[in-house]
């Protein structure tokens, strides 16, 4: 009987004719065990541990013989480059008996990809972009062909690979000759594949066996910052991370002004467009640096953006987005050249896939917190807020995916809030108030301190304390609220109704002081009447849109809420549902998925199958437009108190009581004018 | 029974319920009925010309009311834009009786295009890029889909068009929104489609029903001259052809002498396809402009040239061109971006097709000839000569095919000769040679008149008579041999040895003096023993090249010779037989084709079918070397003599009776020297 080989960790078996080699049978039993150079024992990637002795779990004894003794190829690999003890290459040992053998992790081509946030997520290692060493024939006199056409041959006959059309563009094309002859007709290319239409194009090519890696980055193109992780293509590690503002900024602060600037502005778009595009290169450049590769081995961009943001890279004027019915130019998935974008910084063959949008204010970010967090294959019922100056809400499990956009404005950002700003080291980030005493604590990005604590002032020195920020101010009303210095309507009592000399007068209406730094200089810190009455109205418009999302499938409760965006990363569960910010849920169940618009761009970066997922997906969503919903305009009046009325937040009440307090400070009036101007 | 239908001139015939609009009758039958608007009556191009009274042909007699009366849409036509007599427009008159119903040509789509020079070839048009008229739905907010997405499921379900996949260059998508808008969601369309992958893509897009017309070029791009004809791509009408000389010739006359230039000089390959660049976009201007159009009405352009001029086109490094084994970089036939080949001034989204190259010697420019000669479906053997700097010589009939190249030189263009200069006013382009007194008369380009006509030195008055060109140095030589002023060696003889004062000595061989224009300050003319040697070298390649082919399927003669190439349209075959540039055939087989490989460019330019049939043929096409074959070399030699002793020119011996003289005049060897240095 043939010797029989058995894969750990896989436990894949068969038997196979002595002098088999290992990484043949392998492929025949569908090991993932590498290999670039086609089993030419050239690139070394299919290592492999021969384990010997008993295995009693297999059923088998393996002698010392079960492989072929190392031959020439493995003796100059060892003594070129070292070759681990115990390892061998798969190409090259071949069968002689019984054998069970390890492929290490560093084998295997479909290497997990792990999420860091939350829960782990397993991706399959399926990127677009793969090397592959070929030997190509030399051309013949008597039978003419082009260099490329034996290169397709080449390639579909030790690859299978190109067999559909092979593309190629001409500055790649303009290499080949010399690097077939330099190679002396053997050559590694970087083939990329379209998942959509199963064409292959060539990205580059290098003479002989290429020892090189290929990238790809994934960037979350975001209003105010553009975040991006160059990811390595064969195992999907994140080798460096960079972000920088959005320079479009200076156009507009939110997405409704750069809108405004590109309807009234001549050219308006183009502006903005070559804005983002420059600044795109330099961040490439940049983060190439900062991974010591070259900006060349990037072959892969993958694009997740709201839609505005989505237009204007894609270089399309996005008036229509900024009035209904918001008609996206397109909506559907893209795969484009780098150079269409402009992203010259990169390879100048690179190719970007930008994920699908989902309506005209749910965008290709939310289309990645979709892949990322998968809804669709939950179980539960599960809220995904993404929380940001437009929240997108997904609602939905494994049979039913609703998905809206809300807006709640960019006071949970900190702007628009009286001493509010960006979350940058000097602002409060966390606040706690004595329910007794009603004497605030609080911390500050940049130090694990909090302000009462030894050592506060002094980590706290070079930055100051200058401001509150987007967590800050929501931590800062719940437990406004919860010690009773505001009411449910989102008054703030006199220093007489909350018995704290705190409460200042601000005009007929109060503010709570903070934390006060005129002494050393700095500011004064305030949250003022206007503040709740700022977070009040973006609560109760985050609110309204989940809620009219279930009212569509007609549920009063979610299983789960996942808070996503990097702001969503900080806001604490037990303050955002004090505020009514989101519909009950069992307290913990709610959880922070961080940048899941990040993880979803470096999924789809890693993975063909997922890009296929995420299209068939978005298809499925049913989109329900806030703007036109008559009963969006109810639940978000409703929806004011805090917490509001149509919320029981019954497992709220076992963690915390809120006070039955109410103030009257005749404010209701400059409330209610403030809102009708702002939504 | 439902009324009967029968269309002309194709004889199509079916019944109809009464109500069926002629249009949907023709499309049913397959009738060749066009529409750009899909039967809404606003393009107007489905108009037919309805019968009446009795058919006996067809065995129907057609009543008045056979077609329901004119209706408001046909009313408002004819009085906006007039509707010819007897005129209606297909998609409005619906079939009410029994009826003949002629499609006038310009009705139908698939008008033939006819081949202007010798015999007539028919075309069916097909087409890469056409216009399509679609009406979008409107955007709802309920159901939120890219205005793309919706053009898309437009242009399936009204024309089954897209449907495996539709690319859009960014460019154009940016026009999608305000075309969409501004025509009320109805707009045209460009489509191009693909035949090796059945990809469609969006050219451009116009709001509402767009009158415009597509046009296409296609360009002969030879080493001396770009030639192109503007087609109109609906009917293949040629609306305007326009020449210019290639640039590259600043850096070398013959396509050796540029491969050199390429070699030693860094970028040399890239200044060469920048300046043949510069050269097309100059020259789509100018024809744009004669033709009355606008540049950006150009969606396509076919290339046919050699392979050298091919990879300087493309931007590839011609090195490998230059020397054994002649490898081309990419032998397939290429469908490009316009962009890609910096073709800015046609549509920015113009397509661009560059047949296959069938070797490194026989380019995309004998691909042309083959599918414009059509030798795969002849059942005589014809054999085809494509003369220039280099000749490109096919033989084959339905069974089989082999081409080769020949390095015959320039000389067959008036290069290399003594008096010789290209074709234009005033080169000498016929000669006659009177076989008893020995005097010549001639033609000059520009005039139709002989030089002993009354009337000749006033219609050359102007242009002077200034040299030979290509077709006269071969008629001057054939004359030459014929009048025997010439032996069978190619010896001139001297004034004593052919009773002519004309036989000038020249050192110490002759020269015949054709004629002398210095009494008026012009040049004087003669033909000179260099000159009889460089011609013989030329045709000895020539015939060398066509008999190697002979020799591999083992045949002696060839039904048919066909004359290809600009040149080849002027040279008297009676003289080429005579000369012995082409091997033995009936006299009257030997046909001009006129330039073949332009005709082979519009015929691709007009029919996606005919690219096909072309890449299928050039894999069937046997290459044959004559650089490294030993019997090119022999058969060289042996067809020094003029005619050469392996050619029995049977029939041309009924025609003309050449002397029996030899010369000798001791340079024999000096012409010996000579070719070795050349060849």
């Amino acid at each position: 009987m043939d010797p029989l080989v058995i894969f750990t960790p896989s436990g894949k078996r068969g038997r196979f004719p002595k002098g088999t080699p290992v990484l043949t049978a392998a492929r025949q039993l569908g090991v993932d065990l590498d290999s670039v150079c086609g089993g030419r024992g050239i690139c070394s990637k299919c290592q492999v541990t021969p384990g010997y002795g008993e295995f009693a779990k297999h059923g088998v004894t393996v002698r010392e013989d079960a492989l072929s003794d190392w031959n020439a190829v493995e003796e100059r690999y060892d003594r070129v480059r070292g070759l681990k003890t115990g390892r061998r290459l798969g190409c090259q040992a071949q069968i002689q008996g019984d054998v069970v053998i390890d492929v290490p992790p560093e084998s295997q081509v479909h290497k997990q990809v792990v999420r860091k946030a939350a829960a782990e997520r397993a991706v399959v290692m399926d990127p677009a972009t793969r090397l592959f060493y070929v030997e190509v024939e030399e051309p013949d006199m008597h039978e003419p062909s082009g260099d490329l056409e034996r290169l397709k041959a080449a390639l579909a006959k030790q690859w299978q690979v190109g067999e559909q059309g092979l593309r190629v563009p001409l500055p790649v094309l303009s290499k080949l000759q010399p690097a077939l002859r330099k190679g002396e007709w053997k050559v590694t290319v970087a083939l990329h594949r379209d998942h959509a239409d199963d064409e292959e194009r060539l990205l580059d090519i290098w003479p002989g066996y290429w020892e090189g890696r290929l990238y790809g980055l994934a960037v979350d193109l975001g209003s105010t910052t553009i975040a991006a992780h160059l990811c390595d293509l064969r195992n999907g590690d994140v080798v460096a991370s960079a972000g920088v503002m959005n320079p479009q900024i200076r156009f507009g602060e939110d997405l409704m002004s750069r809108v405004s600037y590109a309807m009234m502005n001549t050219g308006g778009d183009r502006e903005m467009t070559t804005a983002v595009r420059e600044a795109l290169n330099g961040l490439v450049k940049g983060i190439a640096e900062d991974a010591g590769i070259e900006p060349a081995q990037i072959m892969e961009t993958v694009f997740v953006c709201n839609p505005v943001m989505h237009h204007l890279l894609i270089g399309l004027d996005p008036v229509e987005l900024g009035q209904a019915p918001f008609a996206l130019a397109t909506s559907g998935a893209m795969s484009l050249d780098a150079t269409e974008l402009d992203l010259t910084a990169i390879n100048p063959a690179a190719r970007v896939y930008v994920l699908p949008c989902i309506a005209g204010h749910v965008g290709a970010d939310a289309a990645a917190v979709a892949l990322s967090e998968e809804p669709y294959k939950s179980d539960d019922l599960v809220l995904i807020v993404d929380v940001g100056t437009n929240a997108e809400i997904q609602l939905g499990d494994k049979n039913r995916a609703l998905a809206c956009s809300s807006p709640t404005g960019p006071a949970f950002e900190g702007a628009q809030i009286s001493s509010g700003q960006r979350a940058a080291p000097g602002a409060i980030e966390r606040v706690r108030i004595d329910p007794v005493s009603k004497e605030p604590r609080f911390r500050v990005v940049g130090s694990d301190l909090w302000s009462d604590e030894d050592g506060f002032a002094e980590a706290t020195a070079v930055t100051g304390i200058t401001g509150i920020c987007g967590s800050g101010i929501i931590e800062a009303v719940a437990e406004m609220r919860i010690a009773g210095l505001v009411d449910s309507k989102g008054l703030i009592g006199s220093a007489e109704q909350t018995g704290t000399a705190r409460s200042l007068p601000e005009g007929r209406t109060h503010a709570y002081l903070l934390h006060d730094g005129s002494a050393e200089g700095g500011p004064v810190i305030t949250v003022t009447q206007g503040d709740i009455r700022a977070i009040q109205l973006a609560k109760s418009a985050l609110y309204a849109g989940a809620r009219l999302l279930m009212d569509e499938i007609g549920t009063d409760t979610v299983d789960r809420v996942v808070l996503a965006g990097a702001f969503g990363a900080h806001i604490s569960p037990l303050h955002a549902m004090v505020l009514g910010m989101i519909p009950d849920c069992p307290l913990d169940n709610v959880t922070s998925a961080g940048n899941a618009a990040g993880t979803g761009a470096r999924i789809a970066l890693c993975s063909l199958a997922a890009r296929a997922e995420i299209e068939r997906r978005v298809y499925e969503i049913h989109k329900v437009e806030t703007a036109i919903e008559p009963r969006f305009q109810e639940h978000f009046v409703a929806a004011n108190a805090i917490p509001h009325a149509t919320a029981p937040f019954s497992q709220l009440r076992q963690v915390v009581s809120l006070p039955d307090v109410a103030f009257n400070t005749g404010d209701a009036d400059g409330g209610g004018r403030r809102r009708r101007r702002r939504v």
